[in-house]
C-alpha cells in the first residue's frame, strides 16, 4: 500500500456497512477496523514496544492530558515525539485532553477560551484551549491529533449537549486555524449524545470541515447499549465513505464486532489490559475470572488458538498460580493475551469482511460469547438484541 | 561440552584463587562463575521466560517453601516440574526450604525429626523434614537440589551454632537416604557461621559425603561484609577444587566479584529484582536511583555498554518517567536490566579469569564502582580492605 498518499483511506472490501481499508500515516499504513492499545503515560500497561509490534497492534494511543502533565509534552519532543519516547516505531494518535480533564481534573471550569481546571497530580492551575491542545498534540507528534472537544457527563440536558457541540464546532474550527504540522492529520469529533436530532446538528457543523478522519465521541459515558449502538449506527452511516470512522473509548470484544458491523474502523479503549489486571482473560467463551479455583487445576493455555506468549507457553494452572501470588507476571501475561485477543477478533472480523461473511461469522461469534445453547427444536437462541441488531447492520 | 558426564565440574581456567568451568546439568551445561536470577515462586518477578534466555541467564533458583505452599510441589509436577510449569527451559536449583522456614514461617518449633511451622498464607501446620523437603524437591524436579539445613540467625551463640550444624550433617545423611531420582544432583551446605573453627568443623563432617557441588551457607544474614568474607575465604579454600561452590543467597555486584575473587562458583540473591522495583538501576559507577530528580533530564540509556532491551531502546529519561508515574514497565524493565548487568558482570569476570588479568580488572572494576578517585600524587586510593583483600585472594 506503498502508492497511497499521507493519509489516504482507501477501502479494500465491504459487506453490509462493514468494510476493510488500507488507512496511510507517516509512521506506516495500517489496516482497519483495527483496535488502538491505550498508552496513557507512554506506556501500555506492563507491555514493552517489541511486544506490542509481536502481537500486531497497528497503532498506539498516547493521553495528552497525563503526558502534558508528566513528564511534559517538551521532553516528549526532546525524544522526536512519543515513537522515540516509547520505542514503538509506529503510529500514534493522541487525544485531545478533552476527555480527561471531565473525568479526572478536579475545579474544571468551562469557557468559551477554553478549559481550567487543578492536575490531579499537584492541584496546580492547569489551562486547556484548543489552542494549546494543538500545541502539546504536535510536541507529542502522532500521526493523528483529536480536536479539542468538550464530552458532555450522561445523563446531561439537551440543551447543555447543543450549546456544548457548538462550542466543539468551535474549538474545532480554532484547532484547524492553529496547526501547522502537515506530517500530522487532526480528526474531528462528532458529538451530541445519544439525541438522533443533535447527532445531526453535530454532523451538518462538523463535515463541511473535510478532516482526514471523523470520530464519534461522547459515547461508552454511562448510557445502555442500546442507546450507544443506535446513535453509533445513526452516525455511522452519515460519516463521509471514504473517510475513517474513531469510536473512541470503545470497547470490549461485543462493542467491536457490533461497531464494525455498523462500519467503524478505528477503535481504543483500556479494558483489555485493566481487566487483565484485574485477573480476567478474554475468550470467544467470555471472559475467564482466574483469581477463581477451576483454572487454578486446567493444564491448558488460556486460549488453543490464541498465538500470543502467554497462550503458547504457558498453562492457565501457571497463569492462575502468579495470579493468586501476586506475581508481576501476572498482570502482565493477561493484559498480552487480551491486547491479542481483541487484535485476533478485529484480524477474523476483517478476513470475515473480506469473504462475504460477516454477518454469518459475527452471529457465530456471538452465540458462543453469550453463550446462546440452540433451542430444543435446533434454533438458535436470541442474542442480546441491540448486538443482533447491530450485526444485521440495522440501527 | 557434550562430553561432560552428568554434574561434571571441569574447570577450564585458573587465575589466583578465581576460576572457570562448565557444570554438566540434565538441561544443559553452564558456564560458572554465574549467577542464579531467582524465581520463588515459579517466576522471576516482572520477567518473562524467554526474557531470562535472552539475557543469558543459565540457571534459576526456585524456592521449595514457597512451592510447596502454593501451587503445591504436585501442581509443578503435573507440568513436568519446573521447566514445563515456567516455561524456562534450562536448569534449575531449588532451595531446601529451611532458610525461608526461618525467616517467614511462624510458630517454627525445630526437633531432630524437622521443623514444625505455620504457613505464612494461611498459618496451617507445616511439618518439613529432610525427608519431605527431598520429596518436594524432587517432585519440583530440579537439575540441582540443596540439602535441608538450618541456617541459624546472626548472631547465634557458638554453642547454638555448633548443635545447629551437627544435626545440619546428619540431616544431609537423610537427605541423600531419601533422594531417589539420579537426574537431580544434591548439594551439600557448609554451616559454622563466621567462626573458623566452627566452619572446620562442618567441612570435617560434610566433605566425606562428595556430594557433586557444595554451598557455603549461613551467610548474608546480618554478619560484616569484612566478616561474611573472611569466612567466605576460609571455607572455599578448603572446599574440593573439582566441584563447583555456591554462595547462597548473595550478592550486590561487589559481592560477585569479591566472592569470584576467593573461588566461588555459583550465586543467587532476589537484590538485583528487588532493588528494581524499588527503582534502582545497577551500574559500573554504582546504583542509579531513578526516583531522583537527575535521570529524568538524562536522553542516555542507563548503561551505553549494556545490550540489555531498556538499554538499547530507552533513555533515563523514560525510564525515571515511568518510574515517577509508577507505571508496571518500570519495575519491569529494571529488573530486567539489573539481572542482565550481573549476568555481564559475571561474564566480564569470566573473561578476565580466562585473560589471566582478573585481579588487574577487579580493581579497575573496584576504583569506579566504589567511586575512589586517584589520589594528587596518582596513586589510586584506597578499596574497601575487605574487597581489596578479596581481591588479592586473601582471607
Amino acid at each position: 500500500m506503498s502508492d497511497l498518499s499521507p493519509f489516504e483511506f482507501r477501502i479494500h472490501s465491504r459487506d453490509g456497512r462493514a468494510r476493510t481499508a488500507h488507512f496511510a500515516t507517516p509512521h506506516g499504513t495500517v489496516q482497519t477496523p483495527m483496535f488502538m492499545p491505550v498508552g496513557t503515560q507512554g506506556s501500555v500497561k506492563g507491555i514493552s514496544a517489541d511486544e506490542l509490534l509481536e502481537i500486531k497492534s497497528q497503532m498506539i494511543l498516547g493521553n495528552t492530558y497525563h503526558l502534558m502533565l508528566r513528564p511534559g509534552a517538551e521532553m516528549v519532543a526532546a525524544h522526536g515525539g512519543l515513537p522515540g519516547f516509547t520505542a514503538y516505531p509506529g503510529p500514534f494518535l493522541t487525544d485531545s485532553g478533552g476527555f480527561q480533564v471531565m473525568s479526572l481534573g478536579h475545579m474544571r471550569k468551562i469557557t468559551e477560551e477554553g478549559v481550567v481546571f487543578k492536575s490531579h497530580l499537584d492541584g496546580s492551575p492547569i489551562h486547556l484551549t484548543p489552542e494549546r491542545s494543538i500545541e502539546v498534540q504536535q510536541l507529542l507528534g502522532a500521526d493523528v491529533m483529536m480536536a479539542f472537544d468538550e464530552c458532555p457527563p450522561f445523563p446531561a440536558e439537551e440543551r447543555y449537549i447543543k450549546a456544548s457541540l457548538e462550542r466543539t464546532v468551535r474549538w474545532l474550527e480554532r484547532c484547524l486555524t492553529f496547526k501547522t504540522r502537515d506530517d500530522q492529520a487532526l480528526f474531528a469529533i462528532v458529538q451530541g449524545g445519544i439525541h438522533p436530532h443533535l447527532r445531526q446538528q453535530s454532523l451538518d457543523a462538523t463535515l463541511p470541515f473535510s478532516t482526514p478522519g471523523f470520530a464519534i465521541g461522547g459515547l461508552a459515558v454511562g448510557e445502555s447499549k442500546e442507546e450507544m449502538f443506535l446513535a453509533v449506527a445513526f452516525t455511522a452511516q452519515r460519516l463521509p465513505e471514504n473517510k475513517p470512522r474513531y469510536l473512541m473509548g470503545v470497547g470490549h470484544p461485543e462493542d467491536l464486532v457490533a461497531g464494525i458491523a455498523l462500519g467503524v474502523d478505528m477503535f481504543d479503549c483500556v479494558y483489555p489490559t485493566r481487566t487483565g489486571r484485574f485477573g480476567y482473560a478474554l475468550t470467544d467463551d467470555g471472559r475467564i475470572n482466574m483469581n477463581s479455583a477451576a483454572p487454578r487445576q486446567q493444564l491448558i493455555p488460556i486460549d488453543a488458538d490464541c498465538d500470543c506468549y502467554a497462550c503458547t507457553h504457558h498453562t492457565r494452572a501457571y497463569l492462575a498460580h502468579l495470579v493468586k501470588a501476586e506475581e508481576m507476571l501476572a498482570p502482565r501475561l493477561l493484559s498480552l493475551h487480551n491486547l491479542r485477543y481483541l487484535h485476533r477478533l478485529v484480524e477474523r472480523a476483517r478476513a470475515a469482511i473480506e469473504a462475504g461473511e460477516f454477518q454469518a461469522w459475527a452471529t457465530e461469534w456471538g452465540e458462543r460469547y453469550f453463550k446462546r445453547p440452540s433451542n430444543a427444536d435446533g434454533s438458535a437462541q436470541a442474542l442480546p438484541e441491540w448486538f443482533a441488531r447491530a450485526v444485521r447492520g440495522e440501527g
